[in-house]
């Protein structure tokens, strides 16, 4: 158990339980990777779109649009500030659209994020492990690690999955390196950017010239083509905006105080943020970088060419591909921080397995991290670990659970506050909730045919699947459920029934433990082939040291079986039996033989074990089995 | 059940025994085949040592070498007649040696003939599928083919391993066809063979060229150089004998009178085994063909020169190589008409596990089938389906085989009949004994290095296996044995003890049921939260209606888990409650929930089952378990 103790940490104790709470400084990483890692390809999703227009589209429209970007996250900021301070033990979207709007508007928040998470981690991974591939592309292993793509996204997973399991606490320390270099390095090209293009009145030389925009950029479009155009810009750049949630989903996991320290937390990360979405946006325009077509034999991403302008393609370049290729891999930490909280919020209101109610060893919820890794793992196996067939399912989910989550604050301030304080609560949640709404709806209408309908297809499959749950254990409520105190009347002694081959040490011990039961002892002996060899000893073996002591006899039933079967005969007999005596239980004596090592198993056979799963699934309330084993 | 009946054949009921039992003319294929067909690559084993003598050496030595090993076959012939007759219920080489030898002796055969029907199953399949292979070798399926070799192995052994397990009857009618082609066609080409060299005075035209004999061939060789090739060359002749001992060992699938019917077709095999062994090596000889280095690119089998020098390469040709294909990959059979008969009797002297003796739904011994299957499949895989490499692992437990079954039929007569009579039937198989003994020696010393040692460790591997099995069955029927008669004398109610969560139907249920068997119950609680809901209600649900009804009180245990496990503090409880009343039997009771649908178990925990595993791995003989369930 060494190794196991190394690889999991320690079993920690129930009262060791505040060691697994975090720091906002730790908070950043664990909760942050995800928003933090977005802006290494929002920007360069909106400016793809922007191709056709050139540099002037570029020029005209890309700061526009991030702007739109920007006032959205930070609307979304001050509605998820009141939403931490309302909901200190964790305000998912679950919870509040759940509370406030009904089970069923938390049941789609509930499914809508269970899809994001999955894709969070699956798309982090798999960006990671694409932009480490396309690192490499020109060298000779290019090819090589391209065909083992997916086993990469895999084993990454793995070693995510190795370090939750392990606690969250430790997690934050192994995620900081990453996140400190990833924003280090981006704000250090931002800061030298935007210094060189102020000093030289906004023509800053690049020291690696920009790939030239397209030949002949369409200056001219339709009013609402263009319109159309932008939306879809607008849609695509949203990308940037997933993971906002992660802060007000994880408060418990802070220190107290838990809402001031989410909140320093989310404001830290939302700051960086949006820093880093305008700073990489002004670079862009004032290097006049554009997008490259991503099919392109020459395609770089635009952060690439970015960096490669203000720096040149020296030591500094490849640290900051290098810190922007783990950043991602580990920004799928955050849905593994995460699910798991999320998972047992919603298996507490019965529509998940309960299991996921469960602490593990190391005080987390194991089973949620389990669920996770599996599921992303299915993803990757199934995208075979390529990001862009997974980018277009993505976003729908988190705003779906913005929507619904800010819509819920309203009504929870409409509900708990009186008429004049609340006024301005309600008001910064529903523009949170109309504003995300409206972006939903944009996102639903220009991403659909590419994916946007699976996500779609899924959320109700997800919220069917919750309520088949929650209708089973509500009914096992129903049915177990006992306000009444013991009843101890009509308690008559059971019928024995005990399956007998022959006369030996461990039938001898059941035949006693039956005869202490009841006096009504039935002894089933199933004979194939005529032989009888227990009807000759019966006699003396058993009737007359019973008829000595004065007790009931016991009866022995030989029981005929023409196709060598022993258990179906005995099943038979049982179930006769339970007709003939209605009214009184069954126990059936399995004498079972425990032998020492596994293998000796193998040398004897397992119709014991056949027939007491034969008795659960065919028996009812009134069959009881006993097992008596016999240890060698 | 419709589709698995059509697959596997509808059960036999035990009094429909003897319509499995088969007539000389249906055991021919089923006991026959892989004799016969070991006339397709006998020769051809021998005359490759001879390649370097040159077409001298196949006019000088080859009759001579097939003389020898027919001489030696029709020894055994006589032998084996002799065996039949003794042994009318099955006289395989390990009921022969271990009842006139000794147990050593059997187990010595039987672990020879395990391997040997094990390699007779792998090599009949591979030989087959190499030779289709071969055929395929130039069309541009070739590579493609040879791709799947192992898997087209598996293929063929899976079908064969169905078509068993309908039953021997059956099998018989199915593999008829491809015996009858390949004697047949072989018939014919010795035949017509025969009469051309005859009509021209020793010297046929060949309607197709033999391949030259090699250019320079060695005439000049020392003598005992030259007696190690030709001992070699025996030796591998020697392959063409294995097969032998099949009838022997499957005397009670025959009809009756069983003995003579047997014997009729030991003699047809034999027979047509010694025509075509002699008369492929007279036409061999008479056009001149000598054997083709394996490796060599232009590479045919000796069998496919001699027909195409005596008919060319036209119609004929082809179904006589397709029937040698055919009738190779059928010769697997015999080793499973075989294998689970000689299983069957290992088992009966408990050196085998028992479920070789249950005669299954098709009244066959199908768990011998599932061995035979299983271990040919390892076989295949480990070797890739290559023949080459396990040709020098065969024979060599055939002919231990033969020597020890033909020394204990020379005990059999010594201690069965009187002097003047047993003289013959002693001399008769003292001569096979020795002969079969002195090839065993040949064999071993000239393969040794090529493989023999393969099967010289496993066999005393499988010895000592057996001798473990057999100590395990005899220390089991010690420790079990029971010749007395039950006793009645100390028997006191076990203490109860009754896991609880919370009270509900499903605990109310095991607490009457628990209060019938015995006044001492124990309900055991862990509380991992401090919650203690149980310790709420305890007085009103439990006590206050116990003590209404003047019964002994249940004491409600609350054990602490800090680790929040619940398993563990349980068992515990248990065994030091155990430890605490010796002598007393404790009866654990373990409320379990049945649910309707499979998919219902995700959504409970699996804890029942594990307590369950746990109290029969750490319990002991005065544990026992009472499963109380309850149906939804």
């Amino acid at each position: 158990m060494k190794l196991f103790d190394v690889m999991f940490g320690r079993p920690l104790a129930s009262d060791e339980a505040h060691s697994a709470q975090i720091s906002p400084a730790v908070g950043i990483p664990i909760f942050g990777l995800d928003g933090l890692t977005s802006a290494a390809y929002g920007p360069e999703a909106a400016m793809t779109l922007l191709i056709p227009l050139g540099i002037w589209g570029v020029q005209h429209y890309l700061l526009p649009i991030f702007g739109l970007i920007l006032t959205l996250l930070t609307i979304l900021y001050f509605s998820y500030r009141q939403t931490i301070v309302a909901y200190p033990n964790g305000g998912g979207s679950f919870t509040v659209a759940s509370e406030n709007l009904g089970d069923r508007a938390g049941l789609f928040a509930a499914a809508a994020l269970m899809i994001d998470y999955v894709l969070t981690a699956a798309v982090g991974i798999s960006a990671g492990v694409t932009a480490l591939v396309s690192a490499f592309q020109e060298t000779k292993y290019g090819p090589q690690l391209h065909q083992h793509q997916m086993g990469m996204c895999l084993v990454i997973l793995a070693a995510i999955a190795l370090v939750n399991m392990r606690g969250v606490k430790e997690t934050g320390f192994v995620f900081l390196v990453p996140t400190i270099l990833f924003v280090g390095t981006l704000l250090t090209t931002i800061g030298v950017g935007v210094f060189e293009a102020l000093s030289t009145h906004g023509h800053p030389i690049a020291h690696s010239m920009p790939p030239p925009p397209v030949d002949n950029p369409t200056t001219k479009l339709a009013g609402w083509l263009l319109l159309y155009l932008l939306l879809k810009a607008f849609s695509s750049g949203c990308a940037a905006m997933t993971g906002v949630e992660a802060v007000s989903n994880g408060v418990t996991a802070f220190k107290e105080p838990r809402s001031k320290n989410a909140n320093i937390t989310l404001t830290v990360i939302i700051g960086i943020l949006i820093i880093l979405l305008f700073g990489l946006s002004y670079v862009a325009r004032a290097y006049g970088v554009t997008a490259m077509d991503p099919n392109a034999t020459t395609y770089q991403s635009v952060l690439s060419i970015e960096v490669a302008a203000v720096f040149g393609r020296q030591w500094f370049y490849f640290l900051t591909m290098g810190s922007v290729l783990a950043a991602l891999s580990f920004s799928a930490n955050t849905a593994f921080a995460d699910f798991p909280r999320m998972a047992r919020a919603i298996a507490g209101k019965d529509y998940l397995p309960h299991v996921f109610l469960l602490r593990g060893r190391r005080l987390l919820f194991s089973h949620g991290i389990y669920a996770l890794t599996g599921l992303t793992a299915l993803i990757l196996i199934i995208f075979r670990g390529v990001t862009d067939s997974l980018i277009p399912l993505y976003a729908i989910g988190a705003f779906l659970a913005f929507t619904l989550s800010q819509a819920g604050m309203v009504m929870h301030w409409h509900k708990t506050m009186d008429a004049p304080h609340r006024l301005i609560k309600m008001f910064v949640n529903g523009l949170g909730a109309t504003a995300t709404g409206v972006t939903l709806c944009v996102l639903l209408f220009s991403k659909f045919l590419e994916g946007a309908w699976v996500t779609a297809l899924l959320v109700p499959i997800l919220i069917w699947l919750m309520m088949a749950v929650k209708r089973h254990y509500t009914r096992v409520r129903a049915e177990t459920i006992d306000p009444t105190p013991l009843r101890l009347t009509g308690l008559e002694p059971p019928i024995v029934v005990i399956p007998m081959a022959n006369w030996d040490k461990v039938t001898e011990k059941a035949m006693r433990f039956g005869m202490l039961m009841s006096p009504m002892v039935k002894v089933v002996h199933v004979d194939s082939d005529d032989s009888d060899t227990l009807g000759k000893v019966w006699e003396e073996m058993v009737l007359i040291p019973v008829r000595a002591s004065h007790m009931a006899e016991p009866e022995l039933v030989t029981v005929k079986s023409s196709f060598r079967t022993i258990l179906s005969p005995l099943m038979d007999y049982v179930l006769k039996l339970e007709e003939d005596f209605p009214g009184r239980k069954i126990a059936v004596l399995l004498p079972e033989l425990v032998v020492r090592h596994w293998w000796e198993n193998l040398l004897h056979g397992q119709r014991v074990q056949l027939l007491k799963l034969l008795l659960l699934l065919k028996g009812n309330q009134r069959i009881v089995v006993v097992n008596i084993p016999w240890y060698l």
